[in-house]
């Protein structure tokens, strides 16, 4: 039997998935758990094991050549561990020999979850054929990953990317980072809600103050609303341009649940773009939506399954 | 005769400097003119025609390979042009194919004055062995340039690194650029100085106001002098650790005019960089002087010629 599949796993705060997925990005088996995230460490491996336990046991586990893990960071590729900020229990946690030993020793690629999902939209979504490319999540948090000269680009430590916690504000707000006005500070959707709330605005009947329901007043016209939007666009805007500035990328796509807002968003994106990305090289800039759905992180860590260094050695390359 | 050496170009707003340069970086030849920057841009390039004609009546021309040419910027390595901002007369001009019909049509690689200096102190000085640096100038303006993965980033444009241009205050002064809060609108020496003046430093009797002197008052304890220079500090600070976030980097190396007043820079900067560079992956980051001289921009220009995309294919890589 050939080996034309390849395991993924993606570890968030709130849930483990798994699954096995083909050449071309097709999921063909999924599992999913809970994240046990406030347990112990080994009661966290033990839901990991258990939904490896459900692939394994599929039929098809035997065409599996490698497996990709994107896991809430930091992560730590070059030492196979992380520590994720929502999972105390797991602080430079061996997360790649653990997996490794409950798959029979099979190749394993390790990288961050903004990575995974710019793997993603690279592969199959948004940013497909561009050589240079900033993919984004804004949402809770704000992350993200780099492709770089048609490769993406992890880093050493495989948190390249991680334009949530630039400063684009050197006097700004405290972000629990340590930082200042980060990009996350002033973009993400809970903060999106916090300033709304601040200068005025209240929710409706139902009693939501999500960042959603911020941009449903906006696009209603409510000013408040459309301001703190506004204010995310520029942030955003300053960070997009800053990278691109960096790195010489030619296209930003934004997903997470801020960035489903649509317009009210894209709009004063667009137009905060011209104000901050100025230099002759980073004009063109684009920034669009992202395409790929819920699966970006499970799509993604099989991205890199096939293509990681692990792959890329044990093919000769 | 075997071809051993290179040719390097360094085209500055002042001058116009070139040289024959060996495989270890060593200069066998110089050649130099003034920049005519204000005149037309057939009689700048008479400048550059007149230093290339220096070079190749050298009897050593005859072993060169290939020539580099680092430029102020913005330059476009895809296009073969440039448009250096105190270069009025030379917009989007066709810098390579000029070049390489004045050499005799040897291979030309182009890269931007940021790009050259990183690619010097990546081959022979500070970033020597670091796979993953930021280089910046920090003089009348504000450049720089990356290593990742061991090799040069230039970006498509030969622009990366472009580490004066990104904004760290995005309600901040406006910059030259069009964008607010740049990290040069605020770390530049003439910023320094202007800064310091604002705000009641008055220069010695010999009327010297230019960012050394404020070093030197600094140095000797002036408050204002010291603040001038702490807030350079914290912009450069914000933007070493935005890049750092973004891809990566262990090392960051400060040249230039404003790099060369010591610890009343590297003093604040240290500090400023462990309140912004606060991610696990960042922390380790290390600042340091440049070490490469005012050759670097050939240096680094010869170091292109060397390994660069044109090199690379003839070699078959």
């Amino acid at each position: 039997m050939h080996t034309d599949l390849v395991a993924a796993l993606d570890i968030g705060g709130t849930k483990i998935a798994a699954a096995l997925v083909d050449g071309r990005g097709g999921i063909l088996v999924r599992a999913q758990r809970a994240t046990p995230a406030q347990e112990d460490g080994d009661t966290v491996m033990r839901a990991v094991t258990d939904v490896l336990g459900d692939l394994t046991a599929s039929p098809l586990w035997g065409r599996v050549a490698a497996l990709g893990i994107g896991s809430a960071g930091p992560v730590d590729a070059s030492a196979g561990t992380v520590s994720p900020v929502n999972v105390p229990g797991w602080r430079g946690y061996p997360l790649v020999e653990r997996v490794r030993s409950a798959v029979g020793g099979l190749p394993v690629e390790l990288i961050g979850d903004g990575v995974a999902i710019t793997a993603a939209e690279h592969w199959q979504g948004a940013a497909r054929g561009h050589d240079n490319a900033l993919c984004m999540v804004v949402s809770t948090g704000v992350g993200g990953g780099l492709v770089l000269g048609g490769r993406l680009h992890p880093g050493p430590t495989g948190n390249a990317g991680h334009i949530g916690h630039i400063s684009v504000d050197l006097d700004g707000d405290p972000c629990p980072c340590g930082s200042r006005g980060c990009v996350e500070r002033i973009a993400s959707g809970p903060n999106i809600a916090r300033r709304a709330l601040a200068n005025g605005w209240r929710p409706g009947p139902d009693g939501d103050a999500s960042a959603a329901a911020v941009a449903a007043a906006a696009r209603a016209g409510d000013p408040v609303a459309v301001a703190s939007f506004e204010r995310a666009a520029r942030a955003l805007a300053a960070g997009i341009a800053a990278t691109a500035t960096l790195v010489e990328i030619d296209i930003a796509v934004v997903g997470g649940g801020v960035g489903k807002a649509g317009e009210v968003l894209f709009g004063p994106l667009r137009k905060a773009l011209t104000d901050y990305a100025t230099l002759s090289f980073v004009r063109r800039l684009e920034v669009v939506p992202a395409e790929m759905g819920t699966d970006a992180g499970l799509v993604g860590a099989a991205a890199a399954a096939l293509t990681g260094p692990v792959k890329a050695a044990a093919a000769g390359v």
